[in-house]
């Protein structure tokens, strides 16, 4: 029999789950530092909202769930998306635009909003990549200035060294510079979504695949090259404030807003940078970050770092996201930390599991219990073990374990604690 | 546009997240200390196992998840449940059950597990009952004496205790006593589970009810009225010690073990409430305490509370079900904490949400971010709010939001720290 989980979910064992929560608490505790407070949304939305054309290709994802209440046979002709009405959440943000709009009354403005909780896409299971994973998501909601993108950045450049994560690269790009790369380089607004799409892509298939793709899609030769150029051209100038300079000159279409803004996060982050430790902190202009999702309207960032294959973090401004739902222009920022992937690169030290009650089967139970009582009421974890095999043996068992010391309860009394480290 | 939730689920605001998650900590906290560690399992689990026909009632509520990848239009005649391949679990123990049978291996004997997650009920909506709600579950897996009860028992009133639970009521049946009550009554082991689900409904429908149904199921009229005479002859005895005597009387088909098990749980129960309070812990034999599950084998136990209209947390031993996946019999017992009940009812002293940095618009960015750099580094916290309106109102609304003292940022300088409390 198959006791394994879903494919392409996973179980987690007590050593996994202390560190996952050690980790959290850390993230959380630095977050709310800068003012984040913890919501929750359930796990399941009206797919209605899960399908508005935001998503990306995570739409494409989604797990959907059958209506309550059908007939145990489906009637000729009927449609696949009439038998359902919810889907699990694929992030949450989409949750979050949906909580404020529906809670706005109650809530300060600016709101700054602290989500951990799981996510689900149903991809193509692959190492390392799960299809129930856990997002770790900050957002300001009402704040229409780069302060927002500025204190996002640093509250989760803190966390994230709060866990012994440094020497991260922050890759940040605008959304209005994206756009005014396409225009320059000839792609029109009805494609952009598309042009969006293939530009992402970049780092798997290269230059060479962006602009075969780009042919594909119906545009002329020199798009792809054009746009490969004015990205070098950006890229290579060393520093943010040249890499600026340099997409001011290329891309005259930029709005001088567009520029201002990214010179002040810039500016926010180098400032971080020197309070923080040498080298815990590059930043760089990075005109081919992308981002999935389609409901970006600003800056967008990545948080790269050397031990890990892809982003670490990121996110970006969305300020027309929650006016879908609250029929009202609210402007709004958010960064996402992929929490299944920094746990696993942060500074952890595990649990100490406290004292090892070892007692023999002739003991009376209720002297176990009532020695272990005694034992916690003076503070410490006792946790009983039945004494078996070799004792040499079972307490290097113990030990490795994490038990810090042991007694050992027998007919004729108890031992004194000892200790099991050291 | 409506922005609820999904119809029976609900959003959590900052201050209810920052109860729950501080009644959380205190819970696992107690919980560590018994020795009971956190593991966690995918939220969706396989349709198959999650209808195995152990769940009770919940296998009709459960939420089903469609297969990826079908057709969008369903084919004439293609049964519903063909459709469909995972579900939302709707408790934890069908899932620690499967976790034990795929990592046996990697875990120490007896293992005791604490788990803390949402499950899902499509029930229908009710004022105080959602759809997804939280348990918290501990079960000891591996140990086939009462010593599990008693842990179990004594850990939960400790964890209650820990949050201000206190004047708990344990109410201790056994499913092996219902058995032989059946077969007293005159029940054949085939109508067993439907005698079951007839006298879980007692506290709903009373004993005119019972009796009502017991007939529609074909039963003679005389069965429900002997059955409330025992039950009535055994509750009556006053003492657990009296009524498990009486129980022997009136049930002589029950075996000894039984007897004896029942008296060392609450021989277990009465220690741990002489150590505990004064009226902090009572105890009683309750034979109407049937509990829905179908896969308890053993004692069961449900803990009530003068304050809450039901159980606040339930439980039992469960020797069989491990074994379904494991294909080798493991024993097991759990107990759940309904902790959306619990969570109102504890005691809780609200977070103190730290400094409030007012800024007016004129400040540069920079200036403000820097200042809350500082506060931050001093160990405070720090949250950025425009300064709007009277200063004498925004500062009453910030005290009873949380903060505790404030500083006003303003072009010419800073203001001195002070408190917004007393």
């Amino acid at each position: 029999m198959d006791n394994g989980p879903p494919r392409g979910t996973r179980d987690l064992l007590p050593d996994s789950v202390a560190r996952r929560e050690a980790v959290m608490a850390e993230l959380a505790g630095s977050y709310a530092r800068f003012g984040f407070r913890r919501i929750e949304t359930p796990c399941i939305e009206d797919l209605s909202r899960l399908s508005w054309g935001e998503g990306g290709d995570n739409e494409k994802l989604i797990y959907k769930i059958l209506r309550r209440g059908l007939d145990p046979v489906v009637a000729a002709g009927i449609a696949l998306g009439d038998l359902v009405d919810l889907g699990l959440r694929y992030d949450l943000t989409v949750p979050l635009t949906r909580f404020y709009a529906n809670n706005a009354g109650k809530l300060p403005l600016p709101f700054r909003a602290m989500q951990i909780g799981p996510v689900w896409r149903a991809e193509r299971p692959q190492r390392g990549r799960f299809r129930q994973f856990t997002q770790c998501d900050i957002d300001t909601v009402g704040e229409p200035s780069v302060l927002a993108e500025a204190e996002l950045l640093e509250a989760t450049l803190t966390a994230l060294g709060a866990i012994g994560i440094e020497g991260v690269t922050v890759r940040v790009n605008d959304r209005r510079l994206l756009a005014a790369l396409a225009a320059e380089v000839g792609v029109s607004e009805s494609a952009l979504r598309a042009f969006y799409v293939i530009l992402d892509k970049l780092d798997k298939i290269g230059w060479n695949g962006v602009r075969d793709e780009l042919v594909e899609q119906g545009h002329s030769g020199a798009v792809g090259g054009r746009c490969e150029q004015i990205v070098s051209l950006i890229s290579g100038a060393g520093s943010p404030d040249g890499a600026i300079a340099r997409a001011a000159d290329l891309l005259p279409g930029m709005a001088e807003s567009v520029l201002t803004e990214l010179r002040e996060t810039f500016d926010a982050l180098s400032r971080v940078g020197a309070a923080a430790p040498p080298g815990a902190l590059t930043a760089c202009l990075d005109t081919t970050v992308v981002r999935g999702m389609g409901y970006y309207t600003g800056q967008i960032f990545e948080l790269a770092h050397p031990d890990a294959p892809s982003a670490i973090a990121g996110g970006g401004r969305y300020d027309d996201l929650v006016g879908r739902s609250l029929g009202k222009k609210v402007p709004a920022c958010g960064i996402s930390i992929g929490f299944d992937r920094v746990v696993e690169m942060a500074r952890f030290a595990p649990p100490d599991l406290g004292v090892a009650l070892l007692h023999s089967a002739e003991v009376p139970r209720w002297e176990v219990l009532e020695m272990a009582r005694r034992v916690r009421l003076e503070g410490d974890s006792a946790t009983l073990v039945s004494r078996r095999g070799q004792l040499k043996v079972q307490l290097a068992t113990l030990q490795s374990a994490g038990y810090s010391s042991f007694v050992v309860v027998e007919p004729g009394g108890v031992s004194e604690r000892r200790p099991l480290r050291g």
